[in-house]
């Protein structure tokens, strides 16, 4: 999607109304957004080695269903097109030398990558990896030309390697709190966040978080009752509020 | 794993308590079981076209934590090496004509599986292919040598075509239950279920609910601090009861 015409009238018939309805971005009077005329269509999401398999399949599951409503197109993205694989870098990070390691299919390199309305970054321990250079790069150029960058549980770590969240709110992995921020001073760091959005930049919170904040996306783009019915049809309880987040509290999040 | 002496005697010391601890399968006084002396170690997860990507990426998400905490293997199972699309296979089933369909890699051929301890059968729009007479005849060929069968969501629609769960409990998806149950007459369907356990037969409701059902299995055979970390670590409020299934109710399913 690039902002249309037609997009560019409702931002601004939406920035009218929210003089006239309290907190009223794209609101209707009962406060339930409308879907976005001209909503994103064409997602990438990338994969590195020992990406965390739920915050790749779990977003992708409830825009799987949005893609049985409306057209979608999904591309997979990695440095090379050989398969990725979920086995840590590390031996230490497979202490009980487990074979417990699936491999996903990318469609396109970052090279050959078309051009994307939404990306989506997971996270996992591949992030910690130090041969990311190439996936950075990438995240860093294509940035301008999206609508959204979306990231799932420590996939913000990895993204705030490149700066573009630095002066923005964002969140991450509870559980690897203290190691996913360390690096990233000039972020703000949210504590206590499902998810947390800034601009055009939405950040989740751990692996299952990246499925509520899928969610919200699609009800803050295609309608609440599409992203209600998908999450009936995934038979999850969705949780709507960004602000409930108990692992903050079972992870001992500091200042949260 | 196969049963072993001391696994009997622990199963022979529990049938005994249970006449003095009530409803005290492998129960401690305080309810909660301990791990089994003995637990499954080698999973496989059957692949076909059009397979529900939640179905079988949530489970492996429980398990791949459980195999950062003791020796685990995985088999991902297909009638052929190809890679596996979850793209549906009449175009009725793609209305937008979406491009939305990742590829996930089998490791081996159902002729080349090697045994196992798990087999898991996802659900999906695939599940109601005319062309799955190998996956059927694996699935009852081989359900002799397991300890145990897990399903997820209408993956008990797929198992129930072999009759092995005639005259058994069972549930399955609540939004196609209907088209799921309708074949199976000699099946105990249960409506309202998150999970149902009948022998070492386990089923699941739709989806997100095979989460539920994986952290149980996990709490089950590994203990229930292994499970609940490992909800934690997935940021995922897990169901510990059964019985507990809203969405019963969501789809009005007959008999809840």
């Amino acid at each position: 999607m690039r902002l249309t015409t037609a997009l560019s009238s409702t931002i601004s018939i939406a920035l009218l109304c929210s003089s006239l309805v309290a907190g009223g971005k794209q609101a209707s009077p009962d406060q339930t957004p409308e879907p976005s005329p001209n909503p994103p269509q064409t997602y990438g999401i990338l994969l590195f080695r020992a990406f965390e398999l739920l915050d790749v399949f779990g977003p992708l599951e409830a825009l799987s269903l949005l893609a049985t409503r409306t057209n979608l197109t999904l591309y997979l993205l990695s440095e090379t097109l050989s398969p990725v694989s979920t086995q840590p870098l590390l031996p230490a990070m497979n202490p009980f030398n487990s074979t417990f390691f699936p491999t996903i299919n990318p469609t396109h390199t970052l090279d050959t990558a078309p051009l994307l309305d939404v990306l989506i970054v997971p996270g996992g321990l591949g992030t910690r990896s130090p041969y990311l250079n190439l996936t950075l790069e990438y995240i860093k150029t294509v940035y301008p030309s999206l609508d959204f960058l979306l990231t799932i549980c420590t996939g913000s770590a990895l993204v705030a390697k490149t700066g573009l969240l630095d002066g923005r709110r964002a969140t991450t992995n509870k559980a690897a709190w203290n190691g996913s921020i360390a690096n990233a001073p000039n972020v703000h760091w949210v504590p206590r966040a499902r998810w947390v959005v800034d601009g055009n930049i939405w950040t989740s919170s751990g692996v299952s978080a990246g499925i509520d904040a899928t969610l919200a996306f699609i009800k803050e783009y295609y309608g609440r009752e599409e992203a209600s019915e998908i999450a009936d049809l995934m038979e999850y309880v969705w949780h709507e509020d960004p602000d409930w987040d108990p692992f903050a509290d079972v992870w001992d999040v500091p200042g949260a």
